[in-house]
């Protein structure tokens, strides 16, 4: 597709990674980056199921493919990742570089309805519309009507929120078929990280933020069948500064009827925040998915 | 021990990853830091066998820890790995930071002869001898009578140098019992990278740089029981600009009389020089170095 401009492919697990770059109308016209591991059985022609990994704070398109140890259990599988960027990056606004937890680098998974970020912050649009449509004219060998998400800490709030909202819609861009978190952001708008993010994007603030809080989706989805597993450390120092608030996403979820089958929430003593920890129990997530990934009947 | 300070401690797979940094008589007193990964074995008590990792160019001790993907491995054969830095740093020396393959972050796992280098740069005899004894005075649950020396690129150059230098001394610092390597520089008296090195860190350059070349040592140690692995992509950059010259390497082993069981040299077709090269290939070498290291018999 004119405009995808491919800018690198390394050999990796019997498949590649490459990294791609292309404008993005959800980003306002700006430029943004991201990768798709494909394994072997993609570059023997066959569309592979596809996963999508959303990176925390501070990260990159290329944090996880460094340091989140998938690729080898995704090989091993036969599943596809697609790692995009974590905000879009030089929209000139004012600010944007200010703080490690606003603006670039942590665009929250969200639309942005508040000036001057709406135009640029809508990375809730890009991640669930306008990148599988990228994949889509790329002509990969992928099968994006089997698509999972998982996630860190922002990335763990995106990955519970874009999967809840997608079972919520009655057409969603993308129908995910299960979610998992590491760390997970998972009642931002009871935490400092959430309460920041959504008082500075959105107008109508906190209150408008209760649509991109996955303790408040999770109420919602009751009654259906629901796929989540999420892993957090009792070592990790935001889950001790009351940032993830798993224990609110756990009350949530019993009182909306799911058990820990539908929704698994491990707590793991001394693991961090770090990618120490992430690739600690990556085998685990990519397992999860994979399992749901090739037993769900292809749409194609 | 007085003067090792630990800087931080992860949990990883089961384990824990520790980063200590400490004084170093080898490297003319300047503060250099490394990290141990310790099986949860270790953490039980056990005293496991040691791996050492030298990384390449550019790299830090904390490179492949977070890039490498060698722990899941390590930890499911209860293995420890230590990773030291590529070089001094901060000897002040002029020149040091102006080029990325020579001074800092590229030390070439060498002893400097050469003014002003020689009082900084010996970093042969920090990871052989130093290295261990720090280890030592940390009372940590090793068995150092069984270590195993891997690296990359540069690193991989030092872990093939320090291994058939073990072999060769009469009663070596560390006695490796198996080597092996990523990519390495295997005869850097015939490349680009080796001879800018040894002509600047050592009084009778290149000439005298023979002593720290594996195409040069494989051939001394002819005869010897010998246990090496080696993983080249065809793909690397650098094999392509012949600073890697496997070529080199496997026709003095084959002149030496050493079969490819005793030295396997694997060339893959595609992969590059990057650690996604190298987390491919990594659960193949811990566990080249696992099966040797744990039928060794201890001699604690």
């Amino acid at each position: 597709m004119a405009g995808i401009e491919q800018l690198a492919q390394n050999a990796h697990f019997g498949g590649v990674i490459r990294k791609y770059s292309s404008q993005s109308k959800a980003l306002g016209g700006l430029k943004t980056q991201f990768n798709v591991f494909l394994p072997k059985e993609a570059l023997d022609g066959d569309k592979v199921p596809v996963l999508y990994y959303l990176a925390g704070l501070t990260c990159t398109e290329d944090t996880a493919p460094w340091k989140g140890g998938f690729m080898r259990d995704a090989a091993a599988e036969g599943i596809a990742i697609v790692f995009p960027d974590t905000s879009p990056r030089g929209a000139g606004i004012e600010g944007e570089e200010k703080d490690w937890d606003f603006g670039t680098a942590a665009g929250f998974y969200l639309n942005a309805t508040k000036d001057p970020w709406s135009k640029h912050y809508n990375m809730y649009d890009f991640v669930t519309s306008e990148l599988p449509s990228f994949l889509s004219s790329l002509s990969l060998p992928l099968d994006l009507s089997r698509s999972s998400i998982f996630g860190h800490s922002m990335g763990g709030h995106g990955a519970l929120t874009l999967y809840f909202k997608s079972l919520l819609a009655s057409s969603p861009a993308t129908a995910y078929l299960s979610a998992s978190a590491f760390a997970p952001i998972t009642n931002p708008t009871q935490c400092p990280w959430g309460e920041k993010a959504f008082s500075g994007y959105l107008d109508g603030g906190v209150e408008e933020g209760k649509q991109y809080d996955a303790t408040e989706l999770v109420k919602q989805v009751k009654g259906k069948e629901v796929k989540v597993l999420v892993d957090v450390g009792t070592g990790d120092q935001f889950y001790q500064q009351k940032q993830l608030l798993p224990e609110n996403f756990i009350a949530a979820r019993d009182a909306a009827g799911f058990s820990s089958k539908d929704i698994e929430v491990n707590l793991h003593e001394n693991y961090d925040h770090s990618y120490y920890f992430i690739s600690t129990f990556a085998p685990a997530h990519v397992k999860f998915h994979a399992k749901i990934l090739k037993a769900a009947p292809s749409k194609l």
